[in-house]
């Protein structure tokens, strides 16, 4: 039987079984090294910027498991577009991978640390998997099916106005002033208005916060595909309502999101901030 | 037999006891209240200056044991303050108590939240326990023993460069523009030199994530006595150096303090933000 994706239901069935498993996996890896000092470091794009060796190890262990399961298959990662890869998303099944979203906090043995897996079928998210193995958190979505977080369905709060919401989003990696300035006018425009602002350091694990009824809205720019398809998945899931921050579906390609508990405060979210277009993915 | 607090050894350990016994309780009201939907909340000074009833029945349950307790000690709590009673520390043993620190989270499901208590001897802090229950973390210190994460001992970082640090700070509850405005600049001076900044919206756990080499170094102005007495004593018995914003010692009612996993990293994070005085608990 083909889905609407169209990709049979048992290759959908048979892609979340192997990216579960992979999750978990990946995440003994991740929290082996989360615990050792030397973390392998080096710098991208900015002197904030970080990868380590156990970035590269689970992007290339995920990409290897997947391959050889779904030749078929086509495959974004992080590490693989900060090697000069060109993230290309088509109608083809695709695998948007984060091998470590929160690398900074991994760096620094801050516990908001997870792997993110989406697979998207003709450019809409089917499967998204988010596993912390440091809180041993898995949280999990497949569309139309719900939002689960260790096999237990959970549900976005119900908050839609601004002034009484708990609001995720990040200073980010970049360095430019023009764009520090755009996220700090952002975020003063935020705090004049709502309850509070929290900045954990992980996109994909904000998403799920949304979704857990852990915050009220999460709004991000400069964000990357790899960082917010599984979340973005899991926040819809449990029921938030997430848009491109000026409104209309989010682009995975645009580097910017809004999410929140209703479509009211997402609204009211995006009117209170200023927006700007980045470069695509 | 007399410390050099001048209060016998076995009143402390007396006191420890009880408020190991009274962190667990607390947090079991605070953990079946963070469940609920309803919080039955309240504002104080500013519309983001929340305030629940499980903040005051946590304060009142905490004062009514010590009290039965150990008769002759002082108090200082953050309800009973908001309630209009002066806070003053004398040399007289003196128990400081954030029934829930992190009363925003509390509110919004946001999992950092915990119940902050310290005993003060001779305006030293003796005794730390910081106990979050939503998590089931409890950082436990006494002075000269170490610092310990569910009886696990526990030790700070070793980073002294701002450069490869993770800084954890607050926007905090206070909306006056001016303060705001200060604070805005505190944030950009340190985002412009540090790996990233973590807003988590709890001192006290801010500053145990310190403690337990989960962040590089901690700053903060507005904080009131009872968010840091507990964390400052946990935060330096792992290791961590803090101080008064500008240097010397922390002064727990002057309502700012640094802290660092090393002194040089502390002084370093000094000369990058600017100082201000704010009125005294």
């Amino acid at each position: 039987m083909e889905t609407n994706a169209g990709v049979p239901d048992s290759e959908l069935d048979a892609s979340y079984k192997v990216a579960l498993e992979l999750a978990h996996s990946a995440g003994q890896v991740i929290k082996e090294a989360f615990q050792r000092k030397d973390k392998g470091l080096s710098t991208k794009s900015t002197s904030a910027d970080l990868v380590t060796v156990t970035d590269r190890k689970v992007e290339d262990m995920a990409f290897t498991l997947l391959r050889e399961k779904f030749p078929h298959h086509s495959f974004i990662g992080e590490e693989t577009a900060a090697a000069g890869v060109r993230s290309e998303l088509t109608d083809n099944p695709t695998w948007m991978i984060d091998p470590i979203d929160g690398t900074t906090n991994f760096v620094h043995g801050f516990p908001f640390v997870c792997i993110s897996i989406a697979l998207c079928v003709k450019k809409q998210v089917e499967i998204g998997i988010i596993h912390n193995p440091i809180l041993n958190e898995t949280y999990t979505a497949r569309r139309g099916q719900g939002a689960y977080l260790n096999g237990e369905r959970i549900q976005t709060g119900s908050q839609d106005d601004l002034s009484k919401s708990l609001v995720l989003t990040e200073f980010g990696a970049h360095r430019e002033e023009a764009f520090l300035s755009f996220k700090f006018k952002n975020m003063r425009s935020v705090i004049n208005k709502a309850h509070g602002i929290r900045c954990t350091g992980s996109a994909a694990l904000a998403l799920c916060q949304l979704a857990k009824g852990g915050a009220d809205a999460y709004f991000e720019f400069g964000i990357h595909c790899w960082d917010i398809a599984a979340g973005d998945l899991i926040a819809r899931e449990a029921g938030a309502f997430t848009m491109d921050t000026q409104g209309g579906p989010v682009d995975l390609m645009s580097r910017r999101i809004i999410g929140a508990a209703t479509e009211k405060l997402a609204r009211e979210l995006s009117s209170t901030i200023d927006h700007t277009e980045l470069e695509r993915d």
